[in-house]
């Protein structure tokens, strides 16, 4: 039973994802991008505002933030608020959808960290072979 | 408690991936990168040789597959197995690591084709704004 709940996802995802015009690859793009992740995992910890962000997710550019917020944005994952103060201050913040999709992520990373070990062996022992 | 452990894994984010010399970051980037997680996703449905894995995954040029497969196998996600035919056959298969990170991706490639609808939606609403 179990490995025909496999072979139904992996049945889900030839259909999907893998197809080159599946509109599902840009929004996968933009959510595991190298800084939509960061953005969405420190988005995660709560609200930001932009410059706030970008002290939070070291070494991105003012562009690139800029660029990966909008495309967030348009895809439903973070929602852009417009604080009417003097001056107006925006907030970036996660959608319940973009909350979904950050816990993943934030999964991803732990298991990276907590396995980091393992990696940097793995990399030893391929760089020792090249 | 819950707020707790989400405090502390906050807090192992700010120790390591959010810093610009974090060396998870590369590893993030690999395998969170266009062609990497449709690579391990495929992957997570068996071992393939290389041009069936391309054929699997729609799109990937040659190039672009070989140095994946390269950057996945350094990181310890993805096993390069040189099978002893004639002529040798070269085999792509997923580490144990690998098929955690595998198991993880594809729950977030559900999940966005799962909600693709909203995302559509969202992205419609953005559209119609710019």
């Amino acid at each position: 039973m179990s490995s025909d709940v496999v072979d139904d996802r992996a049945d889900a995802l030839v259909a999907d994802v893998f197809n080159r015009d599946c509109p599902s690859r840009p929004v996968l793009a933009d959510i595991t991008g190298k800084w939509g992740v960061l953005a969405m995992a420190a988005l995660q910890e709560g609200p930001h505002r932009f410059n706030a962000l970008r002290r939070r997710v070291e070494g991105v550019s003012e562009k690139m933030l800029s660029q990966t917020l909008h495309a967030l944005e348009r895809d439903g994952m973070v929602s852009r608020d417009v604080q009417t103060t003097i001056p107006p201050h925006v907030e970036y913040s996660l959608t319940p959808l973009g909350q979904q999709v950050a816990t993943r992520l934030i999964g991803l990373i732990e298991l990276l960290e907590g396995e980091f070990d393992q990696i940097k062996a793995a990399q030893a022992e391929y760089d020792q072979r090249s």
